[in-house]
């Protein structure tokens, strides 16, 4: 696979513009920022789930993994995760929500950085993710 | 092409500190933060492109774009653009700017996170891409 | 080294989730998000530098360098440096710090993208970067 692919899960609504929810060209796979849409209803606007962070958080971890696994790749690859929070008072629950995610690893856990970040309204949280596979 | 070479296309002005607008190692290429301004004019200060964020955006991606270039590449080797914006109330404008700017691609568009944070004065958008060439 | 490998300097406290301070896979060399802590004392809570931005500032530059090495990497390997600042004011004296720390530099220096940000309480700066080794 040297050519540039997209992955575009079929949960995921169409990008509001012209960009991919994610690529892979050769082992090297990036993940457009993921936030916590539901899955696609046609005709529907895409809808965060549920009010909280941690349903959020759960939900916006789920489609990223959706398209890292439509590349053919998984959290084991993930190299670096990059989490944009609207506020700080928000990091130790994320940090436990995240833990709790991904207590069942069994290799090197990715790099990470947070920031806080301004976001459109409604949304607590944002995450993209870089993967080197195989 | 496997040591590190600076990208400097000959429009930009020189890096307000010790980095480099691009770098390609191998076939890794980055660009660095551009923002909307227009092309060097000796012995002036680096200024921005109009007041408005269509006249920004589009020198922003031309500074994006020359960068590219003088590494060899082009959009279609983007896998990842990272649109920095100040203001939520933008992003409506900037997607519209941003599907007539890439309206002509024959591949797949790459992955993009786009988060509103502070830039400096007069500035409303900063981009960076990370490619990878065949 | 076709694993990835999870970085952990000595000298840092242990990530507050399950992250890692930096990994490895292949040539491909992430630095998660660095901010000024002091090299970690047992039992304490991690505590950045002094209060000014230059302590900080060459802290987090120490703290990504440890990393860098623990991977077989230096800052020649570099392609991109992601800096995080809280005050567009802070921008100047940064350039300055940033421009003395790298004046030994015989390669392309990284490409760089700087934006601002919120970052925890007492935190002023926050850097990762992403290196290509040969």
């Amino acid at each position: 696979m040297t050519e540039k692919t997209a992955l575009t899960p079929s949960t995921h609504t169409a990008p509001p513009a012209r960009f991919s929810h994610g690529v892979r060209k050769g082992n090297i796979l990036q993940v457009a920022g993921q936030v916590g849409f539901l899955p696609a209803v046609e005709g529907q606007a895409p809808t965060p789930a549920g009010p909280t962070l941690r349903e959020q958080t759960l939900q916006t971890f789920a489609n990223v993994k959706a398209i890292l696994e439509e590349g053919g790749a998984s959290w084991d690859d993930v190299m670096m995760i990059r989490v944009y929070l609207t506020d700080t008072a928000h990091f130790a629950e994320m940090n436990e929500i995240y833990n709790e995610y991904f207590a069942g690893l069994t290799v090197a856990p990715a790099a990470r950085t947070t920031v806080y970040v301004g976001l459109p309204a409604g949304l607590l949280i944002e995450i993209d993710a870089l993967a080197v596979l195989d």
